[in-house]
């Protein structure tokens, strides 16, 4: 096992991986730009050094982070999520220095990182992606006979292109005749060449995700699904396990099916299969894969009980997976939501700032995973989130009444935040319910059904302070 | 179900009710002393209404109690633990009131009160007590002829007394012959009557203790047991679930025996039974039977993902148990951490006064339930305990290890605690081994194996101030 690991990231994710560490009896080494000095990670770590110079290139900068991880005797690197954790690179310059990447091979990041790669990989070891034209398509013709294979709705999309340009949802014939002619020239106003991809669209669908881990001996399980279909411009909100309305035979055959393509590719470390489930059809696509720790890995750990960052740990130290598929049982709900210091009212603005009071609810089923505190000053250089709340419970519908409980609890002032826009979403219906596609949070707002400002509890601040106030001037203070 | 429920308790047990009251959809009613203005539980409850005068008193006088409960609207009382929790004479006046006490009934809690009676009636419902004389005795004679049925070793005790007067521990017939006459002329001189009983010793056994829940309808089921060895003073501090060195058959005879006697006591709502557990013989006796609402609730609701708060609300109710016995599944194990504001140098003197500093542990397995905050001031009137932690993991090895990184996060200042203390418990390799009994942890403080001196993560606070001033002295502020 390692004696030493360093972290390289900040926030909520550097203090997850110190976690983990310390429960392995592993010391830990933390970097820090200037702008997070007062970040609970440098305060948790047993060593901390300040990267000076841009706030941002601190985590970026793997030459001298690997210099510094040499010096200071670490003999592993965790990357946690963003900044380097799928920088193949960089995992290959850790392999030449001989410091242990914690993660998948170089190769591995490397090949899931190129999209189009992975999908025809992926489709290869026996996993459906979304059908379309591999070839670009030029013609009304072409197009005509390309639909015919895919059957309607369909998606045009400019094969030099992205931004929307050219992008047409197409439902039948007689659509597919009015605005393949205006598809292309829009195509090739914007890039220069009007050539149309046609793939299959699915409507609405739900973001499943898979949770793998496999090890240097070719043993893959996986943990269960997450439902991460509440998000907003693509970005995860709120994510679910198990995902409350997958029906469990298609449960089943997306879970089996990853494994199968897992094993078949010799997939090394935790890394998540993603997919897009259309619940009218039953019919799934792989979209992406993940070659890293997720933030809502934390969902899989309450269903499962599994400590995935310390398997990763293990599994990069050359451990075998300690556990058989038939080792994971299953219990309950787990939902995360990312606490995110935003502002609702201004189009989700990152809103970086003091916070002056804060207090993170308790009690059974939940868990925090943070790194700010009260007087914590959130710096304007990264990701807007701020804390991590997940909810567990026995049953679907008391997750749900966990988490109006626990948000109502849940003080952070100073800053807005997107925890009012979550206590209206746990009191809707329609997220009781569960059937709820990736559309379903940018229907919610257009509609103007969320408005934000259901108040949780007043803060014991302010009756702390009119009690003192009433205490000072009862003794003439 | 209830539409307002009020809580005739303070502190954290309070802040555990309105949690599951919360989560129900039940408004919620706090009292509190005038100590307790600052108290969270005040906060989190949709009422408050203080009661004046005497500090203790304002949570034991049920009259004025139950005429607030009526006054408000409220149609059931919680009463946590401690205070009116096992109060017949406050439940019967509930019932004539018209409010809903919630637990079981007065005529079981008056019964299970009275220990002697207690332990005859488990006797007689088929539950193993500790084999002693019915009768006083007088004579050595007697005394020779009552230990032919009991066995060596035995402890002689004075029958009209108490506080260790005339006790002492008998192995064998010599010294059964020596102490006999020298502990029936100490309990003469000291209460009058030198009677003494003669029970079975039971030689540092463990403290097993089964939870029960049972329904107005005659379903009772078991959520395992808990051990709660780890004791000072009969003061538990670390509780345990499942317990890490019970043998499996053991366990399974004393959890199915207690349910088979709670069937026939007819027992309403939650309970505990208390064993004494002898392992070294496999023998186990009831000791006493706990009609409420346990502190260490939480590492049972950890191991079974059983809300055992929300179950109290909804059996008083008058629902029947959602759960068969087999519905009930066990994972993992969970070690509760009573934080008791109090000095371990001291001799463990309650230590109340302002809690300058506070920051509680997160992320994986921990849970925390606690009243207190920074800047909160302990009132001397009531029990030391301000939080407790929970941590839960798969495995034993990995649960302590989870306490281990927990306790070292955790910061409490202002005040001395017991978390030093737990610090070295943890890192102690006969902890860890688990047979440890109920004089585990009287021996190892007695022998000076612990120094109370492990220190944790500094505190942020410290680190902040020193860049703040930092930061002031840089700009001139």
């Amino acid at each position: 096992m390692f004696r030493k690991v360093l972290v390289a990231n900040r926030g909520e994710v550097a203090v997850r991986i110190i976690r983990a560490c310390k429960e392995l009896g592993i010391k830990t080494v933390a970097i820090y730009s200037e702008a997070d000095v007062r970040s609970l990670h440098v305060k948790k770590a047993d060593e901390a050094y300040l990267i000076t110079g841009d706030p941002i290139r601190a985590y970026l900068d793997y030459v001298r982070i690997v210099d510094l991880a040499k010096q200071v005797g670490a003999d592993a690197i965790h990357p946690g999520y963003g900044f380097l954790a799928e920088n193949a690179d960089f995992a290959r310059y850790c392999r030449r220095r001989g410091i242990t990447f914690i993660g998948p091979t170089p190769e591995q990041i490397e090949m899931f990182g190129d999209k189009v790669k992975a999908k025809k990989v992926m489709k290869e070891v026996g996993l459906p992606t979304i059908p379309g034209t591999e070839e670009p398509v030029r013609t009304l013709e072409d197009a005509k006979h390309a639909v015919k294979e895919i059957g309607f709705p369909v998606m045009l999309k400019a094969a030099y292109g992205g931004g929307g340009r050219g992008m047409r949802v197409i439902r039948n014939e007689e659509e597919l005749e009015k605005n393949f002619e205006s598809a292309f020239r829009e195509a090739e106003t914007f890039f220069g060449k009007g050539d149309l991809f046609i793939e299959k669209y699915v409507e609405n669908p739900k973001h499943i995700e898979v949770q793998i881990l496999g090890d240097k001996y070719g043993n893959i399980i996986h943990l269960g699904e997450r439902d991460c279909s509440i998000q907003r411009r693509h970005q995860k909100l709120i994510e679910i396990a198990p995902s409350p309305k997958l029906p469990q035979d298609l449960r089943m055959k997306i879970l089996g099916n990853a494994v199968r393509a897992m094993t078949r590719v010799g997939y090394e470390n935790a890394g998540t299969l993603e997919f897009l489930v259309d619940l009218k059809t039953g019919e799934y696509y792989f979209i992406e894969m993940n070659t890293r720790l997720q933030v809502e890995h934390t969902i899989t750990e309450a269903i499962t009980g599994v400590d995935i960052v310390e398997a990763m740990i293990r599994i990069a130290a050359g451990e075998p997976l300690p556990y058989l598929q038939s080792d994971i049982t299953f219990r309950g709900y787990a939902i995360e939501f990312r606490i995110n210091a935003e502002d609702p009212k201004k189009n989700f603005a990152p809103a970086p700032g003091k916070i002056t009071s804060y207090y993170s609810p308790g009690g059974p089923g939940v868990r925090i995973d943070a790194s700010v505190y009260k007087d914590y000053i959130i710096p304007p250089y990264y990701d807007s989130m701020i804390a991590k709340m997940t909810v567990w419970a026995l049953t679907w519908e008391k997750a749900v009444a966990r988490a109006r409980r626990a948000l109502d609890e849940f003080v952070v002032r100073g800053v807005p935040t997107n925890i009012p826009l979550y206590r209206e979403i746990v009191r809707d219906p329609d997220f009781l319910k569960g059937d709820f596609g990736t559309r379903f949070l940018e229907e919610k707002i257009a509609k103007g059904e969320y408005d934000f400002e259901i108040e949780g509890e007043k803060p014991m601040e302010d009756v702390v302070l009119a009690i003192s106030a009433a205490i000072a001037a009862h003794y003439g203070l």
